[in-house]
């Protein structure tokens, strides 16, 4: 029950506010997030009954089966950041329905022919969540540059610090939830985290002109470690691995975020509000990495299966992502048609298009 | 002692957080019901060890009486919520010690004469802090309509918003502390969560004009289906009862928020700040109804004992709500007397009044 | 895994938003705090890996080496909160470096040669904190008193009520965490904490011209009952010596805050940011005399040892608080040579300084 409340509180507090980045989207980046989490659990729940009903799953425990559905609600919330304020909640709503179909069958063929075992194929959901979610919002209208609604204030970013801190800390119990030994998990899980979140500021105040420190890079890259070393937290059998992992995803998020904004984005005209792809997309695909890595270095001796476990793992990364890619796009297609689609560009990242808001204030 | 903090981080976050709904009051919303809760949880304490020492009740370990305590302390921190920004701390007090000796005879009467587990007479506690709440508030006098510091901001919106969350997430536990099946009381209250969250976005799209969220309905209705649920919590063996008592829950607290403000309140000149009747009022005696209707569904068989069982928990019902309502009208009476009302009209809503703060500031 | 997860979100969040309380200094309270606690359960780790790698103690499980490591970043958290605003990360990080190193040893003399158990000699942290951050403070010069950027708003106060609220639920946890009987130290402390927030109102109203409250009297005079009982809190065998504890503690904080705000600071030329002399000095000073105080009185009867105890427990208070008050200020001369002193005071308690902040916001 403890792990299970863990869980919960990180998705539903964490992802809410650390979403909050914009000015005027607080209202919707919490309440949707809050929305869509709560109705994404049902949904998975109810699926996953049905599945035992038909007696194609094993039952497993109901509140068990609720963390499982809470984790896959991360790769929605991941999704979320790349599109937020720029999607309506219908929109949302269809995302989240199509994406966790989506994530279920990339499961169960990671499962079924890639012979991948349930928590590793679980730990996938920042992979698909953040290229999901790129393929989705590469289908929307950029904003235009001139826009400043989609900056952020210090008292939003102090909010979003807030949501950051909370995932930061309950991080370790989300990679540990199904893990064989989860002391390995929690331990590797935190240095980590530790470490990524001092590389973070060491990174931050070299990247930028004159030294001084953004607190965007302190968002992503405190959590880079995190992500860095879901595939591997049960795997590393010495601390200062994880250490690796955890500087390593914190300079590729911090570089990331630099080259993407700058060569990447702007010919693909892809909008990543909340740069989904430099948090959690490229620490995730080098998570996947270091994991065959360890495994050749673990398996050399073993030679005869060697080849067929590397291509294993590599081909459930494959897997993952290209299907991500590819139902990605088709999903923002289909968002971005007629019936759907009903908010313009000019509305974007407005709290005031979908909540009573008394902004006539004067504090 | 999980279980006790659980508890204990809830009533004193969740409804600090979540009272903070006033543009200007948030420091006495948070300091005041802090002092309060803590106050009234060391008198529970002492009440109870001096009833303990006269051999008058047995002993039952004091981590579980704390939490006892910090439950009963719900009924005034929901209280509270009524007369929230219009009596001063002296009037919080006295109601406070009022409440908590009336709230614990009528447990007595329901647990001695009325044959009510000791759980299930604790749950009686929104109902009676909701009716309480009301009963008080209807004898201070009305702040006038024009006024506009009984609104909210964006920013104070977002403080209650935190709170909400996390009564939400914490709300599991408080159903389950002293359930005979914890497990089943956790999921079932989880569910009717889930749901009343989803119903709220829902109706509260549905019952505005032009389809805009209004972020109080969240914060009340998502709330609803753990109130709703709160008698049944351990009773309910289908999932799916519980999500229908969430659904219901939910629309009678949107419903109610739009009929009470318009039809019974206006006549009857009670002035609820914070919504507390639809909030905790209207769902716990829809729960109440619940519950005798599923205790008639399940003893139908048994028709000997049938009538009588209902008849204790109707009367139990009607004991709690009645002694909250007389008493409350008492206590009202009490506190806008001479020695104790020193808060004029004008000063409603002012955090000024109490507390030393910099308002001279240009941001 | 709870405790070290109770412990790991108290240090981080509390300490982070506690600290929160200057205008424009948001984003470095928390961003280095926790930055500075990261990197300092690292270093911490890392020593006593090395330390167990060449036998000079025995291993202990690497989680409750992390909990360990995080209750003695507390000593550096308080010592933060004396000079913040005033130093820049390289000093901070210098500071944290030396002040672990020198709570180790102090620690270790302690236990080595004053008999002091392992979990007492971890409860020195307040005092060692606070009279260390004092020591260091008073080597930096001084701020302009017209300066009213060292100010707080209504927003940042809420942020640092947020935070202090935090540390309050979570200290029972930290009191306890290394206990002997963890059920006593829990339920003396929380007496403690109880009693110490009710009179920190009281003494708010009682203190301050026209009766208004002070808001962070509520702040520091309610964390002051933990700080007291810290010592003592698996010893005390009556709650009602806990809670007289609390009231004393409450009440030297607040008169300590108004004495010493007049009397000490500006002679001494002592500026101390967030007031730790009085939080966290003064209570544990008093938690150390109280110490002494109950161990008379519990060993009267076997005078024999009765001398040799109280000298011992005389003796670690004296040698934990002129260790911190020596090396405070030989850090304190050192952080203010030439090549890490490089803000001057016009600079103090900006964000600016080291953040990019969009500042140029309208709301």
């Amino acid at each position: 029950y403890a792990e299970f409340q863990d869980v919960n509180h990180m998705v539903i507090f964490g992802f809410g506010f650390f979403l909050m980045v914009l000015r005027r989207y607080g209202f919707s980046s919490t309440g949707f997030n809050f929305l869509i989490i709560v109705l994404g659990v049902q949904c998975s729940v109810l699926v996953e009954d049905l599945l035992v009903f038909f007696y194609l799953e094993a039952n497993e425990g109901i509140l068990k089966s609720i963390a499982k559905a809470s984790i896959s609600m991360t790769a929605v919330a991941i999704s979320t950041g790349a599109v937020l304020g720029k999607s309506n909640l219908v929109q949302l709503i269809v995302m989240t329905i199509v994406e966790l179909v989506v994530f279920c069958v990339s499961r169960w063929i990671n499962r079924r022919y890639l012979e991948v075992g349930d928590h590793l194929s679980l730990m996938h959901v920042h992979l698909f969540g953040a290229y999901f979610g790129l393929a989705v919002t590469s289908c929307f209208p950029e904003p235009s540059p001139k826009l400043d609604k989609n900056r952020s204030t210090p008292k939003s970013d102090l909010f979003s610090m807030l949501g950051s801190v909370f995932l930061w800390v309950f991080w370790p119990s989300f990679n540990s939830l199904l893990a064989q030994s989860r002391r390995k998990a929690v331990l590797n899980t935190y240095f980590a985290l530790a470490v990524s979140a001092v590389t973070a500021f060491m990174l931050s105040a070299l990247t930028s002109k004159d030294g001084k420190f953004r607190l965007t890079h302190i968002h992503s890259a405190a959590l880079a470690g995190g992500v860095t070393v879901s595939f591997t937290a049960e795997m590393i059998s010495h601390p200062w691995i994880a250490m690796i992992l955890g500087l390593l995803g914190s300079a590729i998020t911090i570089l990331g975020s630099h080259c993407l904004q700058r060569c990447l984005n702007p010919p693909l005209k892809i909008h990543d509000t909340s740069g989904v792809h430099f948090t959690f997309g490229l620490p995730a695909v080098l998570g996947a990495l270091a994991q065959v890595v360890l495994l050749v270095i673990r398996e050399w001796t073993n030679s005869s299966s060697l080849g067929y476990l590397v291509l294993l793992h590599v081909g459930a990364f494959c897997q993952t992502i290209s299907l991500a890619l590819i139902t990605g796009f088709i999903t923002g297609f289909i968002l971005n048609t007629r019936p759907l689609k009903i908010i313009p560009v000019s509305k974007y990242f407005e709290d005031q298009f979908y909540w009573e808001v008394s902004l006539n204030v004067t504090l």
